[in-house]
């Protein structure tokens, strides 16, 4: 039933009649019920009672009509169940008990373990979720090393993650080892939501586009490679997404292939056009870009813009729609479905 | 005099004996004699009383002995100069009285004139700096009206720019008459720099590398294009950088060569190496493009680094060495003097 969902059929290669379109934080701040169903918990405590996290990721396939549940949860909700303190500050974002640069506190780090026991609030949102779910397929994630990784060493979100930088070059083998441990953690993470139910997983290396192209291959795409060959196994589709990585498309696509993945998809940043993104990585399905500053732009453009996306998605084997980046928490829900229905009204040939 | 020294032959496209280097965000919070020059003056202050702008301009020359200064002031100066409400908040940025979107408040700011009188604390400034800096030359600079742009519409730093971007789609009419008076604004300050006696301008895109290529060429490059041309006629050299640009720097190059700028240069983020931006923007002189989280990397991994920046760099007709952005503020001013050193010893052919 799943395989024969548009969302898989596009991610294993394949055009539905109907173009599958899902949002990057379609499950959060832009919606109201998202808001009163959150009340006063905390966005951690959120993502670790199953019930709500549950409820919080089916709202937008009730109201938007999307092809594709995305499981609510943070990239740091794995570190919080290995035992990392960490907490999302409002408006602010994940901010860790401490930076995490020495040799021994990045030793000591890689001594927490997440256990099958830890990840039980996961798997249970993610089969309560699936059992609501019916026909509709739902997407895992977890962040990539490098993601999980910048926040571990800056401590706090960062603009151009100078401290994690600097780490790999000063002390390459402390950040291998921190690396390795969050590719393990990003893969446990991953590997529970699929085997409680989830159809597909995406794998967020939000922050890797600030990164020169050699920086990547020498000291972030093995532990990427690392984290995906556990969940190549699996057999899901897996989609790699990073900001700003026109640069590193193709480095990103030889990760999934060096992990064995058989269904690989790039997901693209809204800067690059998805047929340039189709020449860079050709042969390889496509998800994006439609560019979240426009949702705000009037239907005018924002319809031109859509089109456009969908045209140039046709350069691609199969285009999954979506986002090239979150959604805005200011985005007016009203104009994401009209979004959901042009893309659905659109003949995907 | 200054035509002869090695900053300014390098920017004219030739290869002085030694490569000239100086470094973006030089004079500032990195150098203790900055931090006492300051004491309690608020930043917008200290640019805006010429013998301290002077005095911070001239104090990385003295202890780096890099071949450029480059005049200590900030984009918004002009901003401020022209009446708008705009303080630099510590440890936030550039904060404005309100958002300027509606083509109301648009209208309204773009009544502002940055006049002659106005900028008398800058050219007073640059005079002063000059007079002390004899053979070393002085680098003028300001903002690109995107990124002027881009400050005014948040009305604060922002990530993605997503207001500003959305505004260029949903309102190009109001959009245009903003850029069109940023692109005066920074003219305006560019020439009375030059007037005042600076050898040579960066024109600073810093947030540009937000957009994609095909709202660049369409919402931004003819503003930038109409503020370098009224600095064209002056005859300097013009560098113009922005960070995350790999995707731009093509059309970064035309912009130059369509403002008439006789001796453009294309300034390099660290994430592009320079053989590849020589392959990008082929017979265009290039600065960058250390990348500064190698400063803290410890010497063995940054004098690798610079010296494949420098061996890169000679696929350039000529070569500016600086970083590919700011000087980090936790810098080591050692290590800075010690990357000078390093570069002014290695053979520039």
């Amino acid at each position: 039933m799943l395989e024969s969902s548009p969302l898989v059929r596009a991610m294993r290669g394949d055009r539905p009649p109907v173009t599958p379109v899902w949002f990057m934080r379609q499950a959060g701040r832009s919606l109201p019920e998202y808001n009163q169903a959150r009340g006063n918990t905390t966005m951690l405590e959120a993502c670790l009672t199953p019930e709500l996290a549950a409820e919080i990721t089916l709202q937008p396939v009730r109201r938007l009509g999307v092809d594709a549940a995305v499981f609510f949860s943070d990239i740091v909700v794995p570190l919080k169940l290995a035992g990392v303190g960490v907490e999302i500050a409002p408006g602010i974002g994940p901010v860790m008990d401490q930076p995490y640069r020495t040799p021994a506190d990045i030793d000591h780090l890689c001594r927490a373990e997440l256990t099958d026991d830890a990840l039980t609030p996961i798997t249970e949102a993610v089969r309560l979720t699936v059992n609501d779910l019916g026909a509709t397929p739902l997407l895992g994630f977890a962040g990539a090393p490098f993601t999980l990784a910048a926040y571990l060493v800056e401590g706090k979100p960062s603009k151009d993650h100078l401290a994690a930088r600097t780490l790999m070059h000063a002390d390459p083998d402390s950040w291998r080892r921190l690396l390795n441990w969050a590719a393990d953690i990003a893969a446990r993470f991953l590997t529970a939501q699929v085997q409680a139910g989830a159809s597909a997983v995406q794998l967020f290396d939000s922050w890797v586009g600030s990164l020169s192209l050699a920086d990547y291959a020498a000291y972030v795409a093995p532990a990427s490679t690392r984290a995906l060959t556990a969940v190549a196994a699996l057999g899901v589709p897996v989609v790699h997404f990073g900001t700003n990585t026109e640069h590193l498309l193709a480095a990103m696509r030889d990760v999934l292939t060096a992990a064995g993945v058989t269904s690989p998809i790039i997901g693209v940043d809204y800067r690059t056009p998805l047929d340039a993104a189709a020449s860079i990585v050709p042969g390889v399905p496509l998800q994006g870009n439609i560019d979240p500053a426009m949702l705000a732009a009037g239907w005018p453009a924002l319809s031109a813009h859509v089109r456009d996306v969908l045209t140039r998605g046709r350069q691609a084997p199969a285009h999954v729609a979506n986002l090239g980046h979150g959604v805005p928490p200011s985005t007016d829900p009203d104009v994401l479905k009209r979004v959901v229905d042009l893309i659905h009204e659109t003949p995907n040939d």
